[in-house]
């Protein structure tokens, strides 16, 4: 008997059938006594479909209507599952993100939550309805509507389950748990039980599709057990949790890659003070963010800058780049979209030092050359030659003794 | 210059490239200097097929979760059409029904409207912005999305021409105006320039699909001179008016006929008071709207009544009346759905007696039996054999002087 926030993604609600068996779900958790709120996605496909729509008028459509245009899709979710709820004998409504309301900054494709307004939720509860929230939508303080970015329904509904102080924020997906290492490139890897916050964030800033970062910020920040797992079958999935949680101690918890990088190289950049600067601010004005960064000096006194940035924003960094050079007189541009990031995260580096040492080792002993690296308390990458980004995870998976026996 | 408000109906908004042709003429309008709203309807199929979706979920889907479905439909389009006048380098946006805000009352599927906050629409033109709204969608006091029913986007746009005391409501649709005919029962039909408010509210009342009746309601009631006109062509149409502004002064306007209808006949019913009340409550607590009533008293002290309903609730009726015939020992029941009802519409009818006469003359030269008989001030309907549909409309329109030369 609580109150639990379910999540379901797009896979699970892409047709009435599966929408249908949402329904069979969330009817269990209400008859076992619970409150129920329930977030949903579009159902899949239909968020590209909007895009691709949207595109065929402006390769760059404009932020605020590309927002009005996605968030139908997740009300045309929210209001059938309602409907199915209700004819199913249930009082249930669906909400709008206006409706709830979900308060985001201007920020129209990628708006921040500011302030959830759950009074009208909270009274609905308390007449035992469920309560359907279309996800990945807010409103703006003007009532324009705004979304959250690519996954922003898990924030949508962990920021709910904090605002409304829910017992459980269920994501269910189409995974049944965040694994050791993705199991189509090690099939040794195994579910885990539990994980931190700390690790789960680290694993979803290096590209772990499981959960979108800032859901796992809010989860952290407001201390909601957060429980992954599958619409498809009853297993249980990984609890995402404070550390203190009794979980097992091991050094690494799990082996990640991604291939979502690419890499920019400027050649022979005369070393002198502000010249970062003028390398950096052109990209980060277009909004394109960079995430590692390595420099090296040469003995001539100029040094060599490299950096990585999303496959996405790649042409456009590398055009902003080669006018960079020539206005700081660098000698060469170049870049190199064959590469993949491999990373090991754990809270346990904390404690055994070591791990760095032996992750470079493992690399080395498979032959595989590290170009960059780059370290948290709780994470180490390596950014390596893509070819071999699946034999790494699986030498770190098996070094790290993650396989399953 | 003025303040123009445009509604471009499903089959203009149809894809994207009718779209375009949308932004095309709002545009021009807006450069010669007007201040433009634009009300757009759902893509022709959209709402229909958001229908079927929800009745495959339940044949009866609760209305407040429909409504909310189907204002995706509106919501999509204007978003789309703000984007692309916005690609063409102009200031636009679009705004939901709950944004504007269309306050209506609670009545899910076919709400009315009770008031319209235009102070946003307001800055906004003030600042010579395009405002797109998606029509059909209001919001109730609560805030929850509520919709106008079918054709409502016509009267989200008069009423939204109202309130901001509009110059012009012009309506886009696929034909050039109203016609003194269909032009495709009557090829004689001839496209009329000027129509009294109480002339076309006659004709949407009996079934011309031109304008939803409460838009001309509306229109009538502010004064809100409306253009019903054609998003295909540059033709002027039809301008909807006070009745004094120097229109063509005929007897007879238009032509109609409509075969949305069925009827219904309970024999050999005991006429003695309350009896007329147990046939029609049952049928109007299941909120099904009768529309002529015939009664025939025969020598016996019994009587036959006769009624029509529409086609959708006929089989619903019938039930109905079969059970009242058992309490009120009527002798039988039985429904008939081959009708049609011809009707010709004009202002002149006050001024010029005879018409009824010369209407019932007519369908008799032709042979044509005439069921049942309604009238206004300004309309006369008869109730024929559908087979007769066509033959009395082209009769009648030859007879009422309306044939183009």
């Amino acid at each position: 008997m609580g109150l639990i926030v379910q999540k379901y993604g797009g896979t699970s609600v892409a047709n009435l059938e599966r929408i249908q068996n949402v329904a069979n779900r969330v009817v269990r958790t209400h008859q076992q006594g619970n409150d129920v709120v329930v977030i949903v996605s579009a159902m899949a496909g239909v968020t590209d479909g909007l895009i691709n729509l949207a595109r065929k008028v402006n390769e760059t459509p404009d932020k605020r209507e590309l927002d009005a245009l996605l968030a139908t899709g997740e009300q045309t979710t929210a209001a059938l599952l309602a409907m199915m709820l209700r004819s199913m004998g249930f009082q249930a409504l669906s909400l709008m993100g206006f409706q709830v309301e979900v308060r985001t900054d201007f920020c129209y494709g990628n708006a921040r939550i500011q302030d959830i307004r759950v009074d009208r939720v909270r009274s609905l509860l308390a007449d035992r309805a469920i309560v359907v929230v279309a996800g990945f939508q807010g409103c703006d303080p003007d009532g324009n509507i705004t979304t959250l970015g690519r996954g922003g329904s898990d924030t949508s509904a962990v920021a709910i389950a904090a605002a409304l102080k829910a017992d459980c924020c269920e994501i269910y997906t189409d995974v049944t748990g965040v694994f050791t290492a993705d199991p189509s490139v090690v099939p040794k890897a195994r579910k885990i039980d539990k994980i931190s916050y700390e690790e789960m964030l680290e694993m979803a800033s290096i590209g772990a599709k499981v959960l979108q970062i800032r859901s796992v910020e809010f989860a952290m920040k407001y201390n909601v057990p957060v429980h992954v797992r599958s619409s498809f079958s009853e297993e249980e999935g990984t609890m995402v949790v404070n550390e203190d949680n009794g979980m097992e101690r091991v050094v690494v918890s799990a082996v990640t890659m991604n291939k979502n990088d690419a890499r920019i190289t400027l050649r022979k950049v005369p070393d002198m003070p502000g010249i970062a600067a003028k390398i950096f601010s052109p990209v980060a004005e277009a909004g394109i963010s960079v995430d590692m960064i390595i420099q090296n000096t040469r003995a001539s006194g100029k040094t060599d800058l490299t950096f990585t940035v999303p496959k996405a924003d790649f042409k456009a960094a590398l055009a902003i780049e080669k006018k960079v050079a020539e206005d700081i007189a660098a000698e060469d541009v170049f870049g190199d979209e064959n590469i993949a990031k491999v990373s090991v995260t754990g809270v346990g580096m904390r404690s055994h030092p070591g791990v760095a040492a032996r992750m470079f080792n493992t690399l080395a002993r498979e032959g595989i050359n590290i170009m960059m690296i780059s370290t948290s308390e709780i994470r180490i990458s390596c950014l390596i030659e893509q070819k071999y980004a699946e034999l790494a995870v699986q030498a770190l998976h098996t070094e790290f003794g993650l396989d399953a026996a």
